[in-house]
């Protein structure tokens, strides 16, 4: 069975919004072992999305729509749909009564372009919005489904975990696919795929994808079969002859971050993490702190981005900083230490560099990062070189240190 | 004339990756002037991909193809376009040569996978790839174009820019259209909306287009005419009308985000700031050093994610935090004076709050903040509440602790 997402919105069109929707949906329908065939994205006009709704119901037996809803003028999807399927729209006074009630309660006055958010359309079924005013809508035709949704990611979210999915999983008849995601660190993709072998034994159990970023090689393994089980067991046979040769560059086992992969280590050893951003301005501790219950391992930080703050805060010497610069391996070793006296914290680490555009120097270039660590009897720092944009290096730089510092926590498990 | 955008790739449709290409493409080129009606995103399947080719050449007469340029077995999309247009497959000298010397440089052995990446096909224009392996083609049939691109973002934006666009500007006929945000903050898009009256009027001149996120509420007009001049007088009309309703909600004239709003106030007054940031967890601080040249305002933060650090690091008085709690006014404001007397800044703002899932009591909830303000006269803390999950309550918080910011900065230039 075919599944189609179409995506609605100018603002998708010319850039200004990223269409994070239709990841987070085929992301979630993987997981219930559905997979997405096609996602398109069409401005608000009303031709284009009912050429898109011919085009996905010829093709498509589920299809879910986002997006068009809002109460301004701009938002077409609810009256293009019900044209499309000859509805007529009604005051739903279950939804009207819904949207006072929330006006009221956030003590707002309710204007007369939230009224017509509670007219809906007499055939289809409709989804309560419990986070914002713009209700769901389900349309049925003969055995095709269509699902129209609030661009608003969380309204979205919260209207495919409750009622979409479970609605799409009893009519989803075909092959259950699964997934897993090996995630890899220090080798080239193409390196990696030639060392891997023979790619279509491997592929007799699973579809086999590389997927290159900032923070190393991901390779994907989806297994097909007719019910979980089988599948599960395809993936099982997949991921052996994957592991078979490439094993010591595997730096986790399904699709997490690095940060994540970091903090289980220290959780599991309870120990703490201190951090001394320069060059990376917060990136790593926001990283860190992102994870829940991250105040069990993360004790805080210092983003020093000046000469003094590295002095006073973290007691980076003077000498240290006139004789070396502040972008060398001693300042980000001594960053590391101060950090974590500080904080008292088990661990540190560092980063001083030059992110960019400007500030570089032939001998200290721009993507010229140095990172530290240190521990009670250690203190390290490497130097890398990167040649990505600002956000790039600064991402790489996060990396550069926490690939130190989950070396380190590997050699001392050892 | 129509433009459409095809992504390929597996990892797109199943949410492993976002696709940002789509949204930055369209960027571009709406800032030369030209508008995506299209985004088609297709996995890796050789007659997805063969369809969504047909139905491109079929309405539009540029098309932009993204992604499975890679070296891996996975992609396709070289294979799939040569068989399209009925090309061969052809070794490139030039190309072969760049791979080589690029593996050289980096100093790693080249496997055979990328030598395949220089056999290019024979109708095709080539477009040198800087930055990777795999080159970019060009295709024409009649007076359509079809652009192919590696998926890697700065690969395929140094293609885009240095050679596409300019490419697609020669032989763009139609109208031009031009936009504009106005970035509005503290109003809710439905009485935004009915505040600005005849809309019918506004768009005489521009489409108006409301775009809600974390940080208010943007309003994109978007205007066409037969050239740029055009195009730009009647952008200026519609602005004009927008401005005579709502102009006290309108916070940034351009498509900027708040933490470069003040970057600029900030550095127009040569003043600077530090944060002190808890259940922030260092968001603000990387924002802020997101932006170019931000070492000129910004002097640094401490993210303190336990008492002791706020004790140590910001000299929050023990007595404070055992009488209010961490998560109080009292303590927001401790820690924005702390964190101003530490870096020496003019300003300093500061977070603490539940920034969830889990930490929530009846009292103090998940979603629950305090923002503090420090300058040289006063010190001012604010509670607010939000109904995010982690990461969107990490979004809220920093938005709040800025907003805070930006309205004393306002007041001071009163």
């Amino acid at each position: 069975m075919n599944i189609e997402i179409i995506s609605i919105g100018d603002e998708l069109l010319i850039g200004q919004t990223i269409n994070t929707n239709a990841g987070w949906m085929g992301e979630q329908l993987l997981n219930a072992g559905m997979r997405v065939q096609w996602v398109s994205t069409v401005g608000d006009e009303y031709d284009h999305l009912v050429d898109a709704l011919k085009l996905a119901e010829s093709r498509a037996d589920f299809v879910l729509m986002t997006g068009g809803l809002g109460p301004t003028h701009d938002d077409i999807t609810k009256k293009v749909i019900s044209d499309y399927f000859k509805a007529k729209l009604i005051l739903d006074r279950r939804v009207l009564k819904m949207v006072q009630e929330r006006f009221k309660k956030r003590g707002i006055v309710m204007v007369k372009a939230n009224e017509e958010q509670a007219m809906v359309p007499d055939i289809a079924e409709i989804i309560i919005n419990k986070l914002g005013t713009a209700p769901g809508l389900i349309f049925r035709k003969g055995n095709k489904n269509f699902y129209v949704m609030p661009g608003v990611p969380f309204e979205m979210q919260a209207m495919m975990t409750e009622k979409i999915i479970p609605d799409m999983l009893d009519r989803y008849r075909g092959a259950f696919s699964v997934r897993k995601t090996l995630a890899t660190t220090g080798i080239p993709e193409s390196t990696l795929f030639e060392t891997m072998g023979d790619m279509a034994k491997i592929e007799r159990f699973a579809r086999v994808a590389f997927l290159p970023d900032l923070a190393g090689v991901k390779i994907r393994l989806t297994a097909a079969g007719q019910d979980h089980d089988h599948a599960r067991r395809n993936l099982e046979e997949a991921e052996k002859l994957v592991r078979s040769t490439i094993e010591k560059f595997i730096f986790a086992d399904d699709d997490i971050k690095l940060e994540e992969a970091i903090a289980r280590m220290l959780a599991g050893n309870r120990k703490t993490l201190a951090i001394a951003e320069s060059c990376t301005g917060g990136l790593i501790s926001h990283q860190f702190t992102n994870i829940p219950g991250s105040s069990l391992i993360f004790m805080g930080s210092v983003v020093c981005y000046s000469n003094a703050a590295k002095m006073t805060l973290l007691g980076v010497p003077r000498e240290m900083l006139v004789q070396f610069g502040s972008v060398s391996e001693q300042v980000a070793g001594a960053m590391a230490e101060g950090a974590r006296k500080r904080f008292g914290a088990d661990y540190a680490i560092s980063t001083t560099g030059i992110a960019g555009p400007s500030g570089g120097t032939p001998d200290k270039p721009v993507g010229l990062v140095y990172v530290g660590y240190a521990d009670e009897q250690e203190t390290v720092a490497s130097r890398h070189v990167f040649f990505q944009d600002r956000l790039g290096n600064k991402a790489r730089f996060s990396q550069a240190a926490m690939n130190l510092l989950r070396t380190k926590l590997l050699s001392r498990e050892e």
